[in-house]
C-alpha cells in the first residue's frame, strides 16, 4: 500500500514551495487524475512520514490542508479516506478550468467545456451496465449507431420541427468527427474551396487546414450576425461546393442566426448545389427563459451534425450527423467510419441519457446547466461593465467574444496574462488567416464566479 | 409497457414462416439488440395476443420457443422476464457470428472477431465506474491518454522485452486509428509508395486506398514467411519511406515472423530511413502452450501498434502506438487525435482489464481465451481433413488461411455459400490488387464448433 501510494503521487517534489503545500497538491491531482480512487485509504501519518522521507509535521500540514479543504475524510481510530470535494461535482465547471483553490496551478480559460452532470451521468451508466448484457455477447464492431439511440436522436429532430427517421441518423464519436467523415465522403478534390464564417470553432478550422482545403471566410459578428449577402456572392463568385456553419449560438461570437437568413441559405445552398454541413453542437444551450429555439436550418442540401460534448460532457464521445438516409448507408461504408463511431458502451450510456421519463434525462439537466450558465455568464458580464471592452451579451452558448478597446491587441493581452498564470484564446486563433481579428478575445463563462472574477482581474 | 413491448420488436410480421417462429426471433433479436434488457417482463399471454393481434395459441408457443431456449424465465404467478441464455455469456463467439441455433438467420464468417470476456469485462466496468468519479469533474477532453493507462501498457512492453516509458505510449480508439493517425502524420506526400504485405488485414488496405497511397506489396505464407529478399528489392529499388508489416500471427495467413527476419527488417528500416509500423493486434494470441513470443520487431525505425479489440473485444475500443517520445508528443497535437482517442469511461475500463492482481486481468482473461481458441482451430482443422483444401495450422490468430485445390476459384465458392446463407471473405479482399490471391480463402475459428461444423457442411 505504501509503495503503491508514494507511486501514485508521482515526482511531486520537483514543485516549488513548502513540501507540505506540495504534498496535499500532488494528492489532490493523484485523485483528480483517478490515480487515486476516491474511497483509498491513506496510510498512517506514521507511515507516510517513513515513506515518503518527511516529518511528521509536515505530513500533519499536508493532511490538515486537504482535509480542511474536503478532499480528506478522517473518522477516528480508522485512519483518512480520500474523496472528492462536494463543491467539485455539484457544478459545471471542469476542474482543469478551475485550480484555483490551490494557489498553485494555472487558469487555463482556453476550454469552453463544461464537466459531467455528475448524478446524471453515473446514474446512466449504471442503467447501461444494466442494460449491457445484450452488447456484450455481439461482436462490438462499428454499426451506424445503436438502435434505440438512432430512435431517439431521430424523435428528437422530428419533436424540434425536423422530421426525421432513425435511418438518417449516423452516429459518431462527437461533431468533430462527425466533420471529419463528412469532409474525407464529401471534399474529395483538395482544391475545391470550403466556405467556412469568420470567425469560426478553431477545432473545425484545424480539420480543414489539415485537409490543406482553400477557406472562403463569411463574415459574422455578435450584433449583426451572418453577411449573408457576402455569402451569396462567395457562392456564386468562387463556386464552392461545400459550406461548415454553426447558425446556433455560433461559437466564438455567440451569434444566433435568424430564421429569414436561414431560408436565405437554405436556398442558396439548393440554387448553387452547395451542401451545407451545420453544426447545431451548441442548440440546446440557449441560455433565455424560456428557450425560443429558431426552426434548423434545414433543406435538401443541409446536413445537420450534433454531438454531447458541450450540452453533457466532452468526455461522452457521442456526436452524430443527420443527413438523408442514402448518404447515411455510404458514410456507414467509410473507412474511417469504424473509428469514428463511439463504443457500444458509451452509446448505451447516451441513450440512457436522452431516454425520457426515467428522470435525469438530457432535458432535465439542461434546465440546470443552463441556469448555471446564465448565472455565471452574467457574473462575467458584470465583472466587465467596469472595462472599455465591448460584447453583445450572447443568448447562448458558453463565452462571451470580447472586443478590447484602446491600442491593446488580443495577442499581447494574452502573452501578458500567461506570464501572470492566466490562458486565454485571442482573436486570430478563430480566424480563417490566423493573422486579423486580432481586438477580439473569447473568455467562456464555464469556469465557476471566483474563478472568474481572479481571471478578470489578472486581465486587466 | 404493452405498447413499449410491441415498439421494441419493430416490424417482425414482415419476416418469413410461421407467426410464432417470426415472433420468438424477433423477441431475441430484440433482446440481443439491446431494444428489451434482460429484466424486462413481459405482459401476460393475454395482453401480448392483444396488443400484438395474435392468436393467444401463437404467443404460447412463441413463449414456449424462448422458454426452451434460454431466453426467458417464468416463475409461477409473477410472469415472464427476458434473459440472455447461459451458453451466450460463457464463449468467445459473437452473437451475431452465430445465429445458428435459430434456423432462421444467416452464418456470417467473414469477421474474425471475439465476444467480449462478459465477467471480466464487466467487473473492470463496476470498477472503472466506481474510480470514475474524478474523471467526470474534468473537461473530458482528449488527452494522450489516462496517466495509469500509459504506464500500464509501457511497463506491459518493458516486461516483454522491449523497454518503454508511459511518455511513448499514446492511446488511441484501436489499432485502425492508430494507423489512420500514423498516415495521417508521417504519410503527407500522397503519391510517395507504402510497403504491405500480400495478403494483408483487408481494414488496412480500405485505410490506405481511401488515401489513394501507392502499394508495393511483399508475399507472405504460412509456409514459409515473409519473402524478406523482395522487401529489400522493393525498400532498394522503389524507396518508399513507410511500411505497414504484421509479424505476429499475420492476418490472414497465421504466419509468425522469425527472430531473424524481425532483425533483418529492423536493420533495412534503418538503413533506408524507412518507417515501419508494426501492427501487434494478434501478438497475444498465441495458441501454442506455453505461449513462446518472438522479439518484439522493434529498432529506431519502428513503431508498434496495438489493440485490446482482438484480445478483449471489438467493443472495446482501445488501442495505442508506441514511438518515439518526441513522436508521440507530435501525434498528440495532430487535429485528427483528438477524435481517434477513446472516451476517458473506456480508457478507464482498459486500465482496470490490463491492472494485474486484483483478478480478471488481462492475462487471466487471456488463458481463458487461448484454450477455447485452440480447441475450435482444431475442431475446424478436424473437420478439413476430409477435403483437398491445404494450409498451414497457425500457432496463434484467429483464422485459417486456406488454400483450395482444382479449379474452384475463392470467389465462385463465396458466391455459392452466400446462396445458402454462409458468408466467408475469398482471398481477393486480402490482396493488394483484388484481384490475385484467388484460390485462397479465409475461415475464422472464432464460431463455436458446431457453427464452425455447419459451415463447413456448407461450403463442401
Amino acid at each position: 500500500m505504501q509503495r503503491g501510494f508514494a507511486a501514485a503521487l508521482g515526482t511531486w517534489r520537483t514543485k516549488e514551495g513548502p513540501l507540505a503545500r506540495s504534498l496535499s497538491a500532488a494528492v489532490r491531482e493523484a485523485v483528480v487524475d483517478g490515480r487515486l480512487p476516491a474511497g483509498t485509504r491513506l496510510p498512517s501519518e506514521r507511515e507516510l512520514a517513513r515513506t515518503l522521507d518527511l516529518s511528521r509535521g509536515t505530513v500533519v500540514t499536508a493532511l490538515t490542508l486537504l482535509r480542511d479543504d474536503g478532499w480528506l475524510h478522517t473518522r477516528h481510530g480508522s485512519g483518512s479516506v480520500v474523496r472528492l470535494p462536494a463543491q467539485l461535482t455539484e457544478r459545471t465547471t471542469p476542474w482543469s478550468l478551475d485550480r484555483g483553490g490551490a494557489g498553485d496551478a494555472d487558469l487555463d480559460l482556453t476550454l469552453a467545456v463544461t464537466a459531467a452532470p455528475h448524478e446524471a451521468y453515473l446514474a446512466a451508466v449504471g442503467r447501461a451496465v444494466e442494460r449491457s448484457a445484450a452488447l456484450l455477447v455481439d461482436s462490438g464492431v462499428a454499426t451506424p449507431g445503436l438502435p434505440r439511440l438512432r430512435t431517439l436522436l431521430a424523435e428528437r429532430y422530428t419533436r424540434s420541427g425536423l422530421a426525421t427517421r432513425p435511418e438518417q441518423i449516423l452516429v459518431t464519436s462527437g461533431a468533430q468527427a462527425a466533420l471529419t467523415l463528412l469532409l474525407d465522403h464529401l471534399h474529395t478534390d483538395r482544391r475545391a474551396p470550403v466556405v467556412v464564417e469568420s470567425p469560426t470553432y478553431p477545432g473545425a478550422l484545424a480539420i480543414l487546414r489539415r485537409r490543406r482545403a482553400r477557406l472562403l471566410p463569411v463574415p459574422v459578428t455578435a450584433a449583426y450576425g451572418w453577411d449573408t449577402e457576402h455569402l451569396a456572392e462567395t457562392v456564386r463568385g468562387k463556386g464552392p461546393q461545400l459550406a461548415y456553419l454553426i447558425p446556433d449560438f455560433h461559437n466564438p461570437t455567440g451569434a444566433h442566426m435568424t430564421a429569414p437568413a436561414r431560408a436565405a441559405v437554405a436556398a442558396l445552398a439548393e440554387r448553387h448545389a452547395l451542401t451545407v454541413v451545420v453544426d447545431e453542437t451548441m442548440r440546446d444551450l440557449d441560455l433565455r427563459t424560456p428557450p425560443r429555439p429558431e426552426p434548423h436550418l434545414c433543406g435538401a442540401r443541409v446536413i445537420q451534425i450534433g454531438s454531447a460534448s458541450k450540452v453533457l460532457w466532452s468526455g461522452l464521445r457521442v456526436g452524430w450527423i443527420r443527413a438523408g438516409a442514402a448518404l447515411v448507408r455510404e458514410l456507414a461504408r467509410n473507412p474511417l467510419q469504424a473509428q469514428l463511431s463511439p463504443p457500444p458502451l458509451e452509446q448505451l450510456i447516451a441513450t440512457e441519457l436522452l431516454h425520457e421519463g426515467e428522470g435525469d434525462g438530457l432535458d432535465e439537466v439542461l434546465v440546470d446547466r443552463r441556469s448555471r450558465l446564465r448565472a455565471q455568464r452574467d457574473h462575467l458580464a458584470g465583472l466587465l461593465t467596469e472595462t472599455d471592452w465591448t460584447y453583445t451579451l450572447p443568448d447562448g452558448g458558453l463565452s462571451l467574444w470580447l472586443h478590447l478597446g484602446g491600442d491593446t491587441t488580443a495577442t499581447e493581452l494574452a502573452a501578458r496574462a500567461a506570464k501572470r498564470g492566466l490562458a486565454v484564446s485571442p482573436g486570430p486563433l478563430f480566424a480563417v488567416d490566423r493573422a486579423t481579428l486580432t481586438h477580439h478575445l473569447r473568455l467562456p463563462f464555464t469556469a465557476t464566479p471566483d474563478v472568474l472574477t481572479r481571471a478578470v482581474g489578472l486581465l486587466r
